[in-house]
């Protein structure tokens, strides 16, 4: 597509989004077969060859970026987001790298067994096939896409946000000089051809095409692709985690948990946005949280029976326990018990994280099997739900959904599996 | 709901489809939670107690399905798809009691692992959660999901064919005894309300009340469940299977193969429904072949290089080699090599399994890494694909999708983890 080519689309005669779509993913699957048998050596290869143009068109991404940023009339955390310099262009090449030194997600035997008809079964990993990451204005999040789905040999058809436009396309190009590099199809990685938002709802409409739908943004954006997706998709629409302090908690361990969950970075799906809190324990250590948390700069909502301990709480309502804050704000609930917490969790939670602080082993475990959540951390921090935290070494997205893959979506998460079965001529019979 | 109910419900002035649903969905979610906590025992102890029931119960089962068979008006195949007598509700007892045999696919630890900050991670088996189950006329399948989804602790909401409401409602009114006596909730299985077909348009918008759909029946119901699903489905629409002969089998070998691929059983999803064969060995191997099938009763279409070998076969088109036969019928066509067979797989193939029969080892391996389906056998029949023959001891149903679950699901497909986190306090600071 031609780099001056109105950013409105509609008006040009021509092909429609969908038209576009399709030729891209015939493109990426063709693409795909080569890169899935690729050796893991040529698709790092590619990684490093792509954090070495990436380094090296330096000048060109940022010049691409300075009309971006010219283009855009946002201002404070969201130009924030979208602005790139030398210092976030190299976290780029330096995050290529690093994928290459992770583990290969591909031809592991997850399994084997024999038949007693003397038939030979694996289990292997594969990759998944032709992915389709849709994110919002941070350009980096295309190059961290791009670097998981070669090492994990699948293609991707990266479409970022209308306002990163030229930011993407110099991207992809450096990825696709590194793709170059090591003999592998450049449509491997490849931008959406068209700022037009009618080339998303092709792809969330591009079942058999496109394999699996990866959502990267506000809660908006996430919501409309789990909504409209006739494709798989590996989202989370929000992050509603609990941090749940039992009678039996270690005060000391209570304070130090609950302020990190909270308010180590309060904008991120991982941090605790309700704290609920044993009757019994209630009386002499939620005082003493509010008080660390204020220090820190937190606003608190809570029920009837913490204001009865904390009366200078604000009230909080049940649409309060049901809001994803993402700021220095905690909801606050007294309960009775590990039963009443999984109660007022399953009501108000959204699967993602949830966190019990308890001595008492019991509780805890009570708590782990009663909790649907993808994530359930004992007596540490909502906020290790992450894929580095995890030792996966990178992630691409967080899921809260129940198949595939749950919690942060690592390489292994891009694979799916194939049977093998070797036979020595065996009929069913 | 009143046996003596309309069977056309549109007309009565009451709760919606959806509004049934709902109710429905959420008394299974509490059950669903009593259930996953339920240690196997218990879980046995229901399906061993829900055997007896149905043996107990013969004469009303037998009674009721007369009531269906009696308002049926097919005949042939179907009928006897919808007909019970004393063998085969046996064996829905004797499949109960199988499904006790197997190892408990819950608390399994997949994986164990601790971080340097000396959190200790683990990856645990859970269940699903609510399973929505569509199927046809067979009433038995309503038995056997039933007991996959006790054991693996999932609940479970049923929709038979209108045909088999009596029958279908006379089964689980045995299997709820047996949750009964086992001290399981009754709603863990339940019968659809009504034979509404909107009942199954309200379960496939159900995202969030089910987590997970899984057809059963004819091409239609699995396509239209496929498409209007807005909740994750396993299924196969189709198995569009392929024997590729390499110029390197074994003549032998290939005969017995292909022979029992083809026409062991013509209407599983798991039959071969084209054979490739390499044009070096077809001259002198495919006149056999053929000679073999025919005399089992199979009729061809052919491409026109194998009718340059074999003249009287008919020719074949491309919607030929894009068609499921389930049926004594066999496409042919002739390769040159396994790329092009390849080729062929990927532009015809519904991803579902593909057999190579070879005996170079080199040719094997390249098709199965160059082959994108869930299951690939080598020197072995395509009906091998079945979860009895994997191993597995029962399937609910074969996933041709690619997440999740590939090929036969049987209960450890009906499980998904969850991480549990234990630390000492750690914050991630």
């Amino acid at each position: 597509m031609d780099a001056h080519a109105p950013a409105d689309m509609s008006v040009v005669i021509g092909p429609s989004p969908a038209d576009m779509l399709r030729d891209q993913t015939a493109r990426a699957r063709l693409a795909a077969r080569a890169l899935a048998i690729a050796p893991e050596a040529v698709r790092n290869q590619a990684l490093n060859a792509a954090a070495a143009a990436l380094r090296a068109d330096q000048d060109a991404i940022l010049a691409a970026n300075a009309r971006d940023l010219d283009a855009y009339t946002g201002s404070g955390a969201f130009r924030d987001r979208l602005m790139l310099n030398p210092v976030r262009i190299e976290a780029m090449a330096a995050g290529l790298e690093a994928i290459t030194r992770l583990p290969d997600p591909l031809g592991r035997i997850e399994r084997e067994w024999d038949r007693p008809n003397g038939l030979r079964l694996r289990r292997v990993a594969v990759p998944v096939g032709v992915i389709g990451m849709i994110y919002e204005s941070r350009p980096n999040v295309g190059a961290d896409a791009a670097g998981l789905c070669i090492k994990s040999g699948n293609a991707v058809i990266l479409r970022g946000g209308s306002e990163s436009v030229h930011s993407a396309r110099a991207i992809q190009s450096a990825i696709a000089e590194g793709l170059a590099t090591a003999g592998l199809p450049q449509d491997c990685v490849q931008n959406a051809p068209t700022a037009d938002r009618a080339f998303v709802g092709a792809m969330l409409q591009a079942a058999g095409e496109i394999d699996l739908i990866i959502p990267r943004g506000g809660k908006s954006l996430v919501e409309r692709v789990l909504r409209e997706a006739r494709v798989p998709v590996l989202a989370h629409a929000e992050g509603l985690c609990h941090t749940y302090i039992h009678a039996s908690a270690d005060p000391a361990m209570a304070r130090r948990v609950l302020a990190d969950a909270k308010m180590r970075r309060t904008g991120i799906c991982g941090a605790t946005e309700t704290l609920l809190i044993d009757a019994e324990i209630a009386p002499a250590l939620l005082p003493v949280l509010v008080e660390d948390l204020r220090a820190l700069g937190c606003d608190f909502v809570a029920d009837a029976r913490s204001r009865a301990i904390v009366p200078d709480l604000a009230p909080a309502s049940d649409a309060d326990f049901a809001t994803e804050w993402l700021d220095a704000k905690l909801s606050i609930a007294v309960v009775d018990g590990v039963d009443a917490a999984l109660v007022h969790i399953a009501r108000f939670g959204s699967l993602h994280t949830e966190a019990i602080v308890a001595e008492d082993a019991q509780a805890a475990e009570t708590f782990i099997n009663g909790c649907g959540s993808a994530v359930v951390m004992w007596n540490a921090s909502t906020q290790f739900c992450d894929g580095g935290e995890f030792g996966f070494g990178a992630e691409i997205g967080i899921a809260t959904g129940k198949l595939h893959a749950r919690g942060p979506v690592g390489l292994e998460q891009l694979t799916t599996y194939r049977y093998e079965v070797r036979g020595t001529g065996q009929v069913r019979g």
